[in-house]
């Protein structure tokens, strides 16, 4: 930042440096007027542009705000397996910062979806960090690029809504480090944000805006993170701690930058602290100036609604196609039933909701094709009793048509941020309708529109096919168009498992917490992780998704490109008459391993899209942390030498290929000790020369000989060595001193 | 203690104090000779006597002792369900201490059966904390009787073999109280133990013998504890930091009184902690005086292979008896197949393994009833493959007769203390054997011998009727000729779940630990608590057990007794023509809670032995605790007030009668604060009137008005009082100065 149009922090006053740690009002940056730094605009994202109408001070309606184009919603997007298009997506949102003079567009969050109960489910990635990383990255590349911040949020472990304020989030470290964290890592490193949103709850006791370990050790420490840290709104309850741990922007402002000064005279921070937070910020200031310079910005709003709707294609996901019943003849006599198909679910409930610059229903986009469906709308969008007058209408008209489609889905009531959903199921009256249409007609299409998710099979023999739209933003109505009538094949594969019971899930037994803490009991058997280690039927597993074209995954080969990596190299066909997309998957699965580790995980993918007949090879290179476990022993990821399994498949339940691969191991070894068994000794290389010596000791005399029946041996190899004394009284206790001499001795 | 024959601690010297807190070897208290302290002898059992025969200075054969009476281990005897009985064992092992001069007998053992795979489960009661503890302080409570010491073990939390000497268990405070903790506690303060051993395991980071806050604040403070604490056979490793913890007496010794003596030299010790300690010991000695002091003593074996047998007769559950197929006419023809007919597997491995004094198996009870079978091994007692010459004798012995009764089981190296299991499955070639059995004899009896829960549904299907015999001690073979022929009704109901799957376990996701510590991810939800809360599927439920006879449970009524007790009442009648037992059980069942808690959880049981036709009443008291769960929160147990349903059944999914029941709850209550949600606000008597004032000031225009949005209004009652700023700007900051000035005001 040598080149800074700013002043640095060393040529402002004590007073302005705390000024800088804090809003201006709710949606600004305080700036230093008299310094010429300026108050930039932030708002919310993250799948399109929330910058609020409403008063500075505050919110008092989120729904109120400057029109905007509506992306999917990750909860979609994630869907599509595509950081390209996720990317296109970012582009396109920062072009829309720049007209509305936004400095920092607020997301992406990347918060796991530990139990899709969670409220704010429908704007989180994934229950898998991997996938979650990778995709999310593509915002940050994409709004980033166009001279834009984005603020990567919740940091960390912000997984629910229960008591979300205050909740302490209680995680191992190895959960941490291998779940909840993977995704932040990536995006820090790889994709370089400018700011990261800090979480409302506490981790391990902390709140994540007081928790050095995070915001610094962690963040700028290990992750060489060099961005701003800034509170969610109201997540920073002492601006002398959070500022000590790392937080350099208190949003939205508690008019407390006095307490700041205070601490640095009195000593509670130091110099060089405030110096660092308030550097930071105007950093920032920097890095968005010339963006915030250009004036008259106009983006193309047709462009981008065109970004939307290819995004919204690649988002559906189709769960099910029996007899081919998709795609539709478009001369077929259509039933719509469903209010959806009139008034879209396209986005969720909280600081995310946007106010869309253009809307498509799938009502509109059939009108657009000069098809004039039957349309019923069934029931009405809330959680009211069933209507029979609507019922009898919906049936009728699914009778006299060829095929029905129906639309069901969420009502905005049943999921928002700020709070957790309760059960997985749709409405009743609206699954009770759909066996009373599939009754009148067999050619049932069902198409999802849902946040979170929902289970299906309770009703799924009600229906020939199901497409599983998600939120699909602005654009959905034409996008389901497309892949209803065929000019697009569906693409999406899940990003996170549709179970058979919510019981299934072992969250549960710690969802949603209690008396302030929250046990992530389950560690690091999170979704597919589980039902997968477990061998738990799932009713769509991670990963799955069916397309109009069919394909063949072939000439699978998995190379050690070195001591710990390999790259992995596979041809796809497209072996239909349609043109179409598969990902392939590749997961790593441990062999034998010190600690428990999910039976695998997803550590690579590539979406290809290829046309009717043709053929392509995709290569996907493992690194070292694909197939590493976080130690909480060592502290620091570990790979054990050995042999490892690569499985390439287009769902964490269809794998067509799993090919060995003898890794060397990274040779962390850890020294023994009187605290080591007889085991670890006798399997340790030196070790093993000591277990030696006290063998020969014990054949001359020298040393008591060790018990030989096999209880005692038993007992013995799985006994720290300072337990000698124990089996041996006190000719054990010679043998325990004997070799831990030995041992330092020849370690010497 | 101020009869005592012995000097007080305040009459030793330091070095003799010192000398009072280890062992004078593996198998005797130090003593103080000079002083006229005996080193009196301690043994292992718990299910009977193992006075070792080995050196004084260590064993080398856990199996080589003298004989004693073999009573069922606690796999067995907790099928009982009959506390009764339980004392009468522990007044026989009383005797049989005096006789062999042992002032104490080591056990019960009262670890919860965290998950089966558990290699000591044999030696555990129960997966339920209430039997456990209702059932093992009948041995507490005989053997005391006798004047001779028990020692609870192994306190606690000692759940698993793997690593059992290094594990961190890493547990909830509230799991620790309401799963791992109340055997121990209910043993404590109602049969008082004189001794209890520290496990060797850490808790949440602290070994048991160096844990304070277990052995003092808990045992001592909390529950009045007055007897000593022992360690594990080498689960002492640091002398000084045990004994300040409050563990008086290391055991084996490692000779290292001299550090107590330097320690109380230099301050680390004080020297009223290492009198408290020494003196538990005197104290020890006192109580077991007269004991010991019986010279001459003999014990009545026959009498004593009596209580074995009867406690074997009630340890048998039957698990299934289709046709009626048991009892057997006393003129069937018999095959009887499976080399544990003949070699009783009746204990189990380890530490507990003693010598009998008298040994019954199936085959000699049959021959003393003059019952000529026709029996054939069909199998070797071990792991190795099948043998088809043994098979095929087998199958044509089950040809030849009308009933073939099947021993199966678990050979002894396939579970020991020392290691834990990695499946649940009986050996293959077992029910390979059985299968071709069932087909050559349809009316197959399976008797089963395990000392842990094996899986029954893949090979139920070959069996007409299986008794689960556990391990039943050396009079096993006559108890079960008792059952098979119908001298008594089998009346053992199972102590813990029979799982379809070892997988159904959420304990699975974290066993047994890695890398030094396991995570009780599982909090409360233990065995039934969690089958029964998330409605999965069992083979065979907690509490579960069939009759010869039939029985009608009826009348069941509740009367509250007090505010926050009960009195469940309910009659008993022996609907057949066949004498029999059966227990009572009472589960309870919370309503709406602050917490999540089992869906039900047994609080009080009763077995009735009741004559063909017989009825019977039975009372069983609810005290408070049988309602309460352990707030983290208060740190205390806490009622809640509310609707609570009583459950009576004959096991956790056969309940006959629910009966609500209305507690006034134990008024507990937090004040409020600037953390605490504006629902709670409105919640309490007094926050409410604050809401109520914060209203009118808006009104008046005095403070701003609340937001009136939906949304808004959701936020607003999910957040802690605190982030009023961030949803109102400085307003927000007004709103929330005046709720807690006003608090103040009306609180004061």
């Amino acid at each position: 930042m040598s080149e800074s149009a700013y002043p640095s922090v060393t040529d402002l006053t004590l007073e302005e440096k705390a000024s800088l740690t804090s809003g201006g009002d709710a949606w600004h940056l305080q700036g230093v007027e008299s310094k010429g730094i300026p108050g930039y605009m932030i708002t919310d994202g993250p799948h399109g542009l929330r910058k609020s109408l409403a008063s500075n001070t505050g919110d008092t309606d989120l729904n109120d705000s400057v029109p905007a184009t509506c992306f999917p919603p990750a909860a979609g997007l994630s869907s599509s397996w595509n950081p390209a298009l996720i990317r296109e997506v970012g582009e396109a949102m920062g072009e829309e910062c720049i007209q509305e003079k936004v400095a920092v567009i607020l997301g992406p969050g990347v918060n796991i979806k530990r139990n899709p109960l969670g409220g704010r489910c429908f704007e989180y990635w994934s229950e898998d960090p991997y996938l979650a990383g990778h995709e999310a990255a593509g915002i940050v590349e994409g709004v980033q690029s166009k001279g834009v911040g984005t603020s990567l949020k919740h940091f960390a472990a912000n997984n629910q809504e229960t008591d979300r304020l205050r909740i302490d989030a209680r995680i191992s470290q190895r959960a941490l480090r291998e779940i909840y964290l993977p995704a932040f890592e990536h995006i820090v490193k790889h994709a370089k944000p400018w700011t990261i949103m800090c979480a409302y709850n506490k981790i391990n006791g902390v709140h994540a805006a007081q928790n050095h370990w995070l915001l610094t050790d962690l963040l700028r420490g290990e992750w060489g993170y060099d961005g701003i840290v800034m509170s969610d709104w109201g997540a920073d309850h002492d601006r002398v701690a959070s500022l000590n741990a790392g937080l350099n922007l208190e949003m939205p402002p508690s008019y407390t930058d006095d307490q700041i000064v205070h601490a640095v005279r009195d000593g509670r921070i130091a110099p060089a602290q405030l110096d660092r937070m308030a550097q930071g910020m105007i950093d920032l200031v920097e890095r968005t100036r010339a963006a915030m310079s250009i004036d008259g910005y106009r983006y193309d709003i047709d462009a981008h609604d065109d970004v939307a709707r290819r995004a919204a294609i690649e988002s559906i996901v189709m769960l099910k196609n029996d007899d081919a019943t998709l795609p539709l003849r478009k001369d077929a006599k259509i039933a719509v039933i469903g209010e959806f198909a009139r008034t879209p679910r396209y986005q969720g409930g909280g600081s995310s909701h946007i106010t869309p610059n253009r809307m498509t229903s799938f009502l509109d986009a059939l009108a657009a094709r000069g098809i004039d469906a039957d349309f019923a709308p069934g029931y009405t969008l809330d959680l009211a009793p069933a209507d029979p007058a609507l019922e009898t209408e919906a049936i009728a008209a699914a009778g006299r048509n060829d095929v029905a489609i129906v639309f069901l889905g969420l009502p905005e009531e049943a999921e928002s941020e700020g709070f957790d959903r309760t059960h997985l199921d749709l409405p009743a009256k609206q699954t009770d309708l759909l066996r009373r249409i599939a009754a009148a007609n067999p050619n049932t299409v069902v198409i999802l529109s849902n946040g979170s998710v929902v289970t299906i099979r309770p009703w799924a023999g009600d229906a020939k096919s199901i497409l599983e739209s998600w939120l699909l933003g602005q654009a959905g109505g034409a996008a389901l168009a497309d892949v209803v009538f065929g000019d697009a094949s569906p693409s999406g594969k899940l990003a996170q498992s549709i179970p058979m019971d919510i019981n299934d899930d072992p969250s549960m037994l710690n969802w949603p917490g209690e008396e302030g803490h929250v046990d992530y009991g389950e560690g690091v058997f999170v979704g597919y992780r589980h039902y997968d280690t477990c061998g738990k039927a799932v009713d769509y597993p991670f990963g799955y998704g069916l397309s109009y074209a069919t394909f063949a995954i072939g000439d699978v080969r998995v190379e050690k490109t070195s001591a710990n990596t390999a790259r992995v190299t596979a041809t796809v066909a497209n072996t239909s008459d349609v043109d179409g997309a598969e990902t392939v998957q590749v997961y790593v699965a441990p062999g034998k391993a010190d600690v428990a580790r999910p039976v695998h995980e997803l550590k690579g993918f590539e979406k290809v899209f290829l046309k009717a007949g043709e053929s392509t090879t995709v290569t996907i290179d493992l690194d070292e942390r694909a197939f590493a476990y976080w130690s909480e022993r060592y502290a620091d990821w570990h790979v054990e030498e050995g042999e490892y399994t690569v499985e390439v498949g287009t769902s964490s339940r269809d794998i067509v290929a799993r090919v060995p691969v003898a890794l060397d191991g990274d040779g962390k070894t850890q020294p023994l000790t009187a605290w080591s068994t007889y085991g670890e000794w006798s399997a340790d290389p030196v070790g093993a020369q000591v277990v030696a010596a006290v063998a020969d000791a014990g054949e001359r005399g020298d040393l008591p000989k060790l018990p030989d029946n096999s209880m005692m041996r038993m007992f013995l190899m799985t006994m720290p060595v300072n337990s000698m004394p124990m089996l041996m009284g006190e000719g054990g206790k010679a043998i325990t001193e004997f070799m831990l001499a030995d041992y330092a001795r020849r370690t010497a």
